[in-house]
């Protein structure tokens, strides 16, 4: 698929079903409880509603697609951990001991593990080797993969999507793994927002603050030494941005694609959102901020989306972490519009005295 | 049980065992994550094995106990709801739907409905009838409730509590119902904190700017009228409280007393938790603090408590909802516990980039 095609495909997402919304809002409004006093559980059944055409979808499959990549700015000394541990804790993923599986299996999810980038050579029957390249260029030097690559990488995340809808998939949760990601993101942030890197720069696994310095200058020279365009989204990818990045943008735009909803995780997540809706603003309306991460730049990339994240567990390992555990809060608002009784069933009074007939 | 033996039996409150923590804390290190990046699902962790004695307990049977009664203040035009509505509420809570019943099914949590003070005779075999007087008297006309009553509601609220953990329940959601409570919760917790009445006035169920307005009068009124002491916490509970108010300091000192985990719901309950902290200290550390409600002084009382909440979902209905949403973090926190691998398990290089052997 050549870019121009990709971008020709996405501009086919659909705005969400007002009517179906408008319905699961008016049935909201008959519950035994004030009018909006479940507050985010209630736009999310509407939401959902939205998306899927359908009042209290069951989204019984729900995939974490996990993309891990490595980056060549990592050798600037921009982690708490050596390069080694993106190979070492994708293998730790696959044998379902990091966090992502066990909050995962709590909620009844699937986790979907990607090659696309990742400096070595790993095989596993559950793993997707996609590898697109090993691991980025040091972006501090020149650009981190080429125009190609980053097509390639968000066309790979969209048929990833494709594929796990076609398994029965009905709701995706991003989640990535790489070490030097949130550098990445940071630098991609700064250049198609204008924000100031000190602005988006945060401790990723854990920095110092001489780690944090010496990150900031990092993203500010291959800001300078890129000149990325703001209004040229692949170009920005291609430049500063990671593979896991552009994979995970294809996911959003895929799973928008095949109308389904995608719940974001934390800041890594949130920079390949930003990058999907400069590509295809429709897409915003699929995504659900699962949580507020401690990581510095993630408040201010969810306003950017208008997003408005449920969680505020001061967490910051990625993976999809955040995500899975916001399922829960789906299924909340799901069997609310399910399970809870009318004024007129229940033959309580609303707000005028009145029960309703 | 005169109030003299009431607070001798809860200064017998046990602090938290530091050296479960100390164990909980030193695993959650080995795990193959950044240290410290579960953010508060970490402390949760450390927290629940410090209330137990146990790593990761089980925590199999877990309670709302749902408080319900009225309240005289109610005639002042405190509340967009009439106060029929307490026993229709708790007769649709009864037969299973209200919000709390649908997501307490969702959290394999049970609703134990209480009857601490409801205007209105009702029966119904899963009700537990412990009506000590049929609402309370207007506090702006006088006291709430006599101090006898007020120490009878409290007491209620420990007898349920340790009647639930003969039952094996070993962890306790607090909840309630009645419409004007939140009137009730903010002429207390202003008489404890010393508090204006307007920095802790909300909307309740939803009242406009008139209905705020007369509500915060209604309580200025109250506290002018009963002087209240707030170095006497039962003194004011009778002054200007509300029976479920009462009930569920109770249920929280019985919970910490018997060292089980009490997650706090919303405005109401953080003002029950108040009373019960300023009756014995000691139980702060058994309370977890599920969720930042819509209600606006509920922020300022949390803060007061030293807690932080953990869902951020604009919700302002009670019952328990926040809490019982939240029954799935600390699921959560323990299978972390339980279910991850270690960085020397699963062969992971540290931030020093070794492996632990």
């Amino acid at each position: 698929m050549t870019e121009q095609l990709l971008l020709q495909q996405i501009q086919e997402i659909q705005p969400l079903d007002q009517e179906s919304m408008n319905q699961a809002s008016a049935h909201l409004d008959q519950l035994t409880k004030p009018q909006g006093s479940l507050g985010k559980l209630e736009s999310l059944a509407i939401q959902l509603a939205g998306i899927t055409g359908t009042q209290a979808p069951l989204l019984e499959r729900r995939s974490v697609i996990v993309m891990a990549a490595d980056h060549g700015i990592a050798s600037e000394g921009v982690s708490a951990y050596p390069a080694e541990v993106t190979p070492q804790m994708l293998l730790n993923m696959l044998h379902g001991g990091a966090a992502v599986n066990v909050l995962a299996r709590q909620a009844s999810a699937h986790v979907v593990c990607v090659d696309i980038g990742v400096n070595a050579d790993i095989e596993h029957p559950r793993l997707h080797s996609r590898s697109i390249r090993k691991g980025t260029a040091n972006m501090a030097e020149g650009p981190a993969m080429s125009r190609d690559e980053a097509v390639r990488a968000i066309r790979t995340g969209m048929e990833i999507a494709a594929d796990e809808v076609r398994r029965g998939t009905s709701l995706f949760v991003t989640g990535e793994l790489g070490i030097g990601n949130t550098t990445a993101s940071a630098a991609l942030i700064s250049a198609l927002t204008g924000l100031p890197p000190a602005r988006v720069v945060g401790r990723g696994t854990g920095l110092d603050d001489a780690g944090v310095h010496r990150k900031t200058e990092a993203i500010r020279r291959s800001l300078e030494r890129n000149r990325c365009d703001a209004t040229d989204p692949v170009g920005v990818l291609a430049a500063v941005g990671g593979l896991e990045i552009g994979g995970l943008a294809g996911v959003i735009l895929g799973a928008a694609l095949h109308q389904c909803p995608v719940m974001l995780d934390g800041f890594i997540s949130a920079a390949a959102a930003l990058l999907a809706v400069r590509l295809a603003p429709a897409c915003a309306a699929y995504m659900i901020a699962s949580h507020q991460s401690d990581e510095k730049g993630h408040a201010a990339v969810l306003e950017q989306l208008g997003l408005q994240p449920m969680l505020q567990l001061d967490m910051r390992l990625g993976e999809g972490t955040g995500g899975v555990l916001a399922l829960h809060l789906v299924d909340a608002a799901n069997r609310i519009m399910r399970e809870m009784a009318t004024f007129a069933s229940a033959g309580v009074a609303g707000a005028s005295g009145e029960v309703p007939q």
